[in-house]
């Protein structure tokens, strides 16, 4: 299937439309890009200049970018896309998005060739919500939500809603590995996906601790980037669990029999401290966000991130037992 | 302060201990460490021959290594200590390690010379717990809690009990600094701290969402190693929360406003479907990470970890605002 995509129309010119174009583009590809916005081809041109460096990694910069099409409306375009990468409405919260996304969805079903596949960019709200309005076929709907920015971020969520056909499934897993990414499946549509979930899960007792005067904002940062955040760039939870515990699956669970006891009562503790967003620990956790992040330069910090970051991708590409174990 | 540490002793000669004794032989510290077991002189010779690379960066190995004595009894030497780090018994759960812990703690105490701080490795017990018996001066006890290896990992958590004196803290955060370290200071005891919290409420929602079959384990670890934890070596929660809003304490503020919403229908969530440490469902997470890490070669796993941990560290060494804030 993967090879007959040539062509992929990304509907929306945001931060991460302009980055799954850089992404498809570096591959190759041909792409057809739409914002009704006035001003968005020429922010989309000064984001590829930003890429050069990237985009020249993978041939000709100026021969890649030759291969994308800017448009205000993509309707007419539609037939052309061998895959369809929906980026616009974020559905936040609030029912006109809603609406609005399921009469997009519809759009570019009902314009699309049969067979190709509609992937949603939605970060956290699933297909089964606005698939409703689809008069063609609703069984080519998923959602492939990636991370920040798309061409240098692996991960990709690949999420189908209970009535998506597996052949959706497969073109989609195949299509994302083709352009270098790393999809995970998830077998059942939940709010948040997995890593919006686990960002909210450590997030939370984040918040608490800073809030209940425990730890400073800066020190918890500290606590995560000069710690397990180390380890979760290489290792995952679980294969780091497993380490603690020798190495192996049963070393995954020697350590939860071991630990688990102790686990339990801190969890328990976090359970008990739960932050609650009341208006008191908001002020708390704003506080030390304000002393401890206040004196930050963040455009050296992004810009010094974002070189660290290619260096260590690049390091990890190198180490086959540190690419993650393939999707099943 | 800091300058008048010469001599480190480390009761424990584990893993941790071992750690311990590089860290502070590779800036030029005298080691006294002690373990009763028989073999212990052994593994620790073996495992200065392991971190003769990582030593040689700091010196001359034969050099850095001769400043090591290993006894197997630590207390006729405890008066020769400018600064005291335990790693003996973990306090996981019983009361008998709890009474052996108190103990240790009180003979450490006895015999140290007076204003040397007693820094405890515990991975998750506050000092209070186990400062009871002590004679002369529980106020110079408090915890000093690494990860592993403690050389490499720069985060060390400082947690005084209530009644430890600052001054205590202050030689302790300002000795950790001064070889290298990355010390938090915990401003009221928690039990877990701060690192292993924050582990805890991931691994849970970890835990649920594989043995709920939504993710399998290798594409659970792969949504942390391909995404967020990418980020997470580099920019801390808070951090990172404050860039997806644009950076700076009022990014943080609006990220809070804007995804909050969501985000709390996500808690709601994670918090209904929490893994409860039930049979059923440790059967179906380890049936998962049977099949996931089944095939996984370990040995490979952290030899390629090491070398790319050992990159990024020195990749982050070069950027002044990758270094997380400092800590107050």
């Amino acid at each position: 299937m993967t090879q007959d995509i040539r062509t992929v129309a990304i509907v929306g010119c945001g931060v991460i439309g302009m980055g799954w174009a850089t992404l498809f583009l570096s591959r190759g590809l041909k792409v057809i890009i739409s914002d009704p916005t006035e001003n968005a081809e020429n922010i989309l041109k000064e984001y590829f200049e930003q890429s050069k460096s990237y985009l020249k990694g993978f041939g000709d910069y100026d021969e890649l970018v030759s291969n994308y099409e800017f448009v205000h409306d993509i309707t007419p375009r539609l037939a052309e896309a061998d895959f369809i990468q929906e980026v616009n409405i974020p559905v936040i919260n609030g029912p006109e998005r809603l609406e609005l996304k399921r009469g997009l969805i519809a759009t570019l079903d009902k314009h699309a060739r049969p067979g190709v596949v509609i992937a949603s960019s939605s970060s956290g709200l699933p297909s089964s919500e606005f698939i409703q309005q689809c008069t063609q076929d609703s069984t080519r709907v998923l959602i492939g939500h990636p991370f920040n920015p798309p061409h240098l971020i692996p991960l990709v969520e690949v999420v189908p809603h209970p009535g998506t056909s597996s052949e959706s499934v497969n073109i989609t897993l195949n299509f994302y590995r083709s352009v270098g990414k790393r999809p995970i499946l998830l077998h059942h549509e939940v709010p948040g996906f997995v890593s919006n979930r686990l960002q909210a899960a450590i997030n939370n007792e984040a918040y608490s601790l800073i809030s209940r005067g425990i730890v400073s904002a800066g020190d918890l940062d500290a606590a995560v980037t000069s710690g397990p955040g180390l380890r979760w760039a290489l290792t995952g939870p679980i294969a780091t669990n497993a380490l603690g515990g020798g190495g192996g699956p049963e070393g995954f669970s020697q350590r939860m029999e071991r630990l688990g006891p102790a686990i339990r009562g801190w969890e328990d503790d976090i359970l008990k401290h739960r932050f609650d967003w009341s208006e008191r620990r908001m002020l708390a956790l704003q506080e030390s966000v304000d002393k401890s992040l206040g004196a930050v330069d963040w455009n050296k910090l992004v810009e010094e991130r974002d070189l660290v970051l290619l260096q260590l991708l690049a390091a990890k590409e190198k180490m086959a037992s540190i690419s993650t174990p393939s999707s099943h």
